[in-house]
């Protein structure tokens, strides 16, 4: 019965991650209702990020500048990397504020099964970063899910050659993990015991 | 370390019932990741709803028309009308398709604490679509709460004198349940067997 309108919200809602049929029709009706402090400001704030949204050309991050904040941020050391699969787990350790240094999003992991091959990944610019210079050490920060090891252990045959320490985390990561489930404390442990690359 | 416009999505978006802080981030997420799928639409959809919303002059309903759909649909019969404290009840027993008539929307309920008076609702639209005639039936479906009772009884009063036959939903409604809340077999079962107020 609603409104072709607002059908086509409340399913756009609830395509987002957490939010099923109930919630969207929900978050609908108070979108509908409090039109000044609900709708306006999540529209103005959709359009910003939709207008200046781009992915950062040094490191794969998407953010509304480019380079993106990241990046930009002068008071990270550009000797350390942290080497991620995806964007989400990049902002999981960033928002743990452990790790001082910048990142590089692989966008993926190698897959045989999902045909993920060497080139759809952003490997060769995170060489061309190595190989640069300035970087000490690269943290392979790989999900501990058998695909994400073995992309670790393909990017330490790569980065072999250059004066890098390459680490990764400690076995803190739940085996068959995913990072960006991960609690802070756990992250945290995981950064601080992290060990060089056997 | 997000951008001031990321961290702002994210804010408007926490503030949806049913997310909370780490489910808006990872909707933001999915957003920026799936622009084309996931940004986009939402944008368009809220503009799109965001441009044509208005309240029904009507029955107070919130929707992309005015009269709004329910009101403007001609297989509804016109003999029988709901009276509802919310919007969020008139969509939730518009969605059981259980209710052939029309509604009408209080806009809340009379509340002593909270200082809300019979001039702060919708009633003496109620009062003038009865005068107008027409009507056989109004269901005062206001929620199984102290000042949703006292409510019905004040429209009863008020409704006193018109050729019509109040009804009230059946005590199938849990006392001091919301409406919104219950599923569909229990509205079900409370307006089947409706009774007259007594
Ligand atoms: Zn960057
Ligand atoms: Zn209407």
């Amino acid at each position: 019965m609603a409104s072709p309108e607002i059908d086509a919200l409340t399913q756009a809602l609830s395509r987002l991650p957490g939010l099923g049929p109930r919630s969207a029709r929900r978050a609908v009706l108070h979108l509908l209702r409090k039109r000044e402090t609900a709708l306006d400001p999540l529209l103005r704030a959709l359009a910003a990020v939709n207008e200046r949204l781009v992915t950062c050309a040094t490191c794969g991050n998407v953010d509304t500048s480019d380079p993106c904040g990241v990046c930009a941020d002068p008071r990270r050391d550009a000797r350390a990397l942290c080497v991620v699969e995806d964007v989400a787990d990049l902002w999981a350790l960033d928002r743990s504020r452990l790790f001082p240094g910048r990142f590089h999003v692989l966008g993926g992991r190698l897959s045989a099964l999902e045909g993920v091959r060497p080139e759809d990944l952003s490997i060769d610019l995170l060489v061309a970063r190595v190989a640069a210079g300035g970087i000490d050490e690269v943290v392979l920060a790989m999900n501990a899910t058998l695909e994400g090891q073995t992309t670790a252990h393909y990017l330490a045959d790569r980065l072999e050659g250059y004066p890098v320490r390459l680490t990764q985390l400690a076995h803190g990561v739940p085996v068959g993990g995913e990072l960006d489930y991960l609690d802070e404390g756990t992250l945290a442990q995981a950064l601080r015991a992290r060990r060089p690359l056997g």
